[in-house]
């Protein structure tokens, strides 16, 4: 029965879990449970965390207008560094989210730019990811239109399972 | 910090788990996937495991058409019997392949009939389920319309993180 073969080999493997960061509360809510859940110290103690961050794409049209072009080259070099800025911020708070968590756990970081959701499924493919885990936004009716199709075009594209974690409303 | 709070209480508290079975091979991995990655001799031993399987509604319109009266009994008879049957099966298996798995599980068995989707949601709520397991269908087009939906209306709809595992294709 191909199953159970299956668990057998689920349980020698290292796995490797690539959890999408952003700014957002969620998706350090999404990092503390996948610490607890999916990498506990007795689990998987070879496992690797992947903390993804991906830089949204600066746009370029600017430049392409001459009469403004150092203007414009400031305003550019101003937006990525305020877009570096961001990323570490990020990554240094998942990291502390990490360090905070009892076991030990091998994480490496990644950065990749571009619209989210199909540099997370490039990456997790790429990186023969075993688990994504993404956070959920409870975002209104347009801000999903626009930003919650994350988790539902990642379900449909990575070939890996997905976890995508509500952050409980506290009280 | 909230989410060092949050990591403490989650390490203690038992866990409930629903994984939602049907016929497919794709139900079964992704209770087996569950079985290897959430459910763990060393991780949370006091946890449990809820088989959800939701039995597809009945048609009754046959039913109040009056000259077929006897006939239509007897076709909604043989259908619910064969819901049963399915429904014992499904339960079957998935208790086959709990068994299968080293370490021992509490696992409960819950049947609810209706439309899947909106079942699952109003029975993980009411289990206060703290994960959501669900198999993923690779369907083409048509049939994604229909039926894979699911996890995309889950992942909107159910208050707890939803895990989607996809079956990797065998060579």
């Amino acid at each position: 029965m191909p199953i159970m073969e299956e668990n057998n080999y689920n349980m020698m493997k290292e796995k490797k879990v690539v959890v999408a960061v952003d700014e957002s509360e969620e998706s350090m809510y999404a990092l503390s449970w996948c610490l607890n859940n999916l990498l506990s110290e007795n689990h998987n103690p070879n496992s690797t965390l992947i903390l993804l961050y991906i830089k949204p794409p600066i746009p370029v049209y600017s430049a392409l207008d001459v009469t403004g072009y150092l203007f414009a080259e400031d305003v550019i070099a101003n937006m990525e560094k305020y877009s570096k800025d961001l990323a570490n911020s990020v990554m240094n708070r998942a990291e502390a989210v990490c360090r905070n968590f009892t076991s030990k756990v091998k994480v490496e970081k990644k950065v990749g730019s571009g619209d989210a959701k199909d540099v997370i499924c490039i990456a997790v493919d790429k990186l023969e990811a075993d688990i994504l885990v993404l956070g959920s936004h409870d975002y209104g009716f347009f801000k999903r239109a626009l930003l919650g199709s994350v988790s539902d075009y990642c379900a449909k594209h990575v070939k890996c399972p997905l976890v995508v974690v509500k952050r409980p409303k506290t009280a």
